[in-house]
């Protein structure tokens, strides 16, 4: 069979707030190859993303994602890898075609799984999918009363892992961001899994940083993510050697497998965060996981949008028994969760898992694609290059 | 003064080829402050940094362009150098921004340039700019025997370097490959500075590339230029460490300063070639500058299309005498050749220097901006979020 049709669909809440919440908007797209259509999902910005799919060609090495995509073979894994490698040659200038193969790439695998009948974490030679620990993903209050409040609450949904991240912290003084890791500790109590996210908020200074890991210490908090920018390996590496007990995460900006690499090498990261819907999709994220269980760095999903998303963020380490732990997104905002008709909801354990049935598993429900359904028009030279599908 | 207007104009050739040549369009930034106008140019993708610029947010790492640039503050160089951090703050999660930012930056420091009547070299501390020795930057043939003749032309139009690279070269035999390496040298004659370069044709495929070694060391080739993709760092360290006296070069893929660095690190580059228009601008790119000097690595930059992209390319490494080679397109399409009223010729020594004329020097001519202008128009959600602007 031959990939026919590659639609995206643009969804939105009807007001997008300036907060560190992901899950406000949606880029859906559809692939339809041999009569079935497979569903993947693009990491932000869908316009951006829409537009490198579209764009005229600026020369030989900057091409539109569509002309490595549209009309190609697709009977095989090994398509799969063959269509990524090409977005890569034929689009190696148009920086953003990145995040656009990520949705096309998981697209393809759940095609791919619908037309064999395999769930795709089968198709990647997994046996069984390991139940993974959810840790309840949301932002810190906008005060430490805020963050107690929400702690308390997901300790009463049943979670035992929780990440609070970006809104005030580290913004202010020590004392503030104080205040809000203990608030965040006494609403989960002593014994869960606190996770704290700084969202890139000191660039790259070190002794910003270092000034909060004491309180970070003394409120048990296993990994403070992102203290800096990506590429700040000087200053990760730096903090990494004093932070002990507490861990650093990073790794969800990378949007090729060769940057999570690096910082894997260099950057003293003992957790590696990946958006599948970034990183070129499941096909990278996997290559990224192998990496990081070569070397002792253990493998966590980056994901703050749907269940769509969140499964085919989980496929990469279905397999891998010691990285239990998995990104939850536990408030995502009505549009990502309404786009699909089931979800991966915890079991009695607390626990979450794959389904077993086959592509991604996933039920898109396209009454609510229509109801977010963002109407979009791009225009060049008198030609429509795109404009919002039906569905 | 403050930002008041920021607009992009998006020129091609009436027809874009499927070759290697990245002068077939352009996208043109314009922004004025104080009734003083700055131009500057992004690399690349014009339709897809357009939509960067204007793109509805997704949250609040993951907002357009435009929000941290339209009304700024521009008074001081500093004032650049914060809009850029916000940029790169609050669209952190908008991959294309680093390519629209790098146009913007360049029209402030223009803008800048003009208002403070200076040439911005002086405003980053250069006494008088060294000039530069240009090399010939040119496609292979389809065939030998045309690399042969294109490498008699441009010697005998006075280059006294000149570098091959793309078409046919490293996609057939090793023969193949060593007689279009043959041809050019033997067109420019035994004394010219030889470059080759093979576009990351390879990936990260040492085997194949080092079969290319010993043509390129009879034919006294000064630099490889990416063999492989700009990740793959153990690739270029393992061709790297046998290449000599050939000098491996790359970068131009660093869309981040810590990109750039991490190649020099780590990837056994002699050379490190920066592309203005995508590191995220001047400021950027001078950045690197400093850092190649302090480990030892010589800057080069990168340009493969218009004057005022190439003035504003020579700027980082303006100061550095003995970084004496640079990029030159010798034959850009007209799109990009007639842009500019005024161009860097060659002196009598076949050399070329940034002229002192303030900002950045450079006379756009808008009836060539008329004549290859692109209609385009984004619409989203019945709002017209860009329409191509009035010249």
């Amino acid at each position: 069979m031959r990939i026919d049709e590659v639609d995206f669909f643009y969804l939105s809440m009807p007001e997008v707030l300036d907060i560190g919440d992901g899950s406000q908007d949606v880029l859906l797209v559809r692939i339809r190859a041999g009569g079935i259509t497979g569903w993947g999902e693009c990491e932000a910005s869908p316009l951006v993303s829409i537009a490198s799919y579209v764009t005229p060609m600026s020369h030989s090495a900057c091409k539109p994602v569509r002309d490595s995509v549209l009309g190609q073979r697709l009977e095989s894994a090994g398509d799969i890898l063959r269509i990524g490698n090409e977005v890569r040659a034929n689009s190696l200038d148009l920086l953003q075609a990145d995040h656009t193969l990520s949705g096309i790439d998981m697209a393809m695998w759940d095609l791919l799984g619908k037309r064999q009948q395999q769930p795709v974490w089968a198709m990647l030679g997994v046996k069984h999918p390991e139940p993974k620990q959810p840790y309840a993903s949301q932002l810190f209050g906008d005060t430490a009363q805020e963050t107690l409040e929400a702690a308390k609450s997901v300790r009463a949904e049943g979670y035992h892992a929780a990440k609070f991240g970006w809104g005030p912290f580290g913004r202010g003084s020590v004392e503030d961001d104080s205040a809000q890791v203990e608030a965040a500790r006494e609403g989960l109590g002593p014994d869960a899994i606190l996770l704290v996210d700084a969202g890139t908020v000191w660039i790259d200074d070190v002794e910003v940083a270092r000034q909060r890991l004491d309180v970070l210490r003394r409120a048990q908090v296993t990994w403070l993510e992102e203290p800096f920018v990506s590429g700040a390996f000087a200053s990760y590496r730096a903090l990494a050697a004093e932070a002990a007990p507490v861990v650093l995460a990073g790794g969800e900006g990378s949007h090729n497998v060769w940057q999570a690499q690096h910082m894997i090498d260099h950057a003293g990261i003992g957790f590696v965060q990946i958006d599948a819907g970034r990183i070129g999709g499941i096909s990278q994220a996997a290559a990224v996981a192998q990496y990081a269980m070569s070397r002792g760095v253990t493998y966590v999903n980056h994901t703050f949008t749907s269940h769509l998303a969140l499964s085919a963020s989980l496929v990469p380490f279905a397999g891998m028994a010691e990285d239990v732990i998995c990104e939850y997104p536990v408030a995502p905002k009505s549009v990502a969760r309404d786009l699909t008709r089931n979800h991966l909801e915890r079991d009695a354990d607390g626990m979450i898992s794959l389904n077993d049935r086959p592509g991604l598993g996933m039920d898109i429900d396209t009454d609510a694609v229509r109801r977010y359904l963002v109407d979009a028009e791009i225009r060049v030279g008198g030609e429509v290059l795109y404009r919002t599908p039906e569905i």
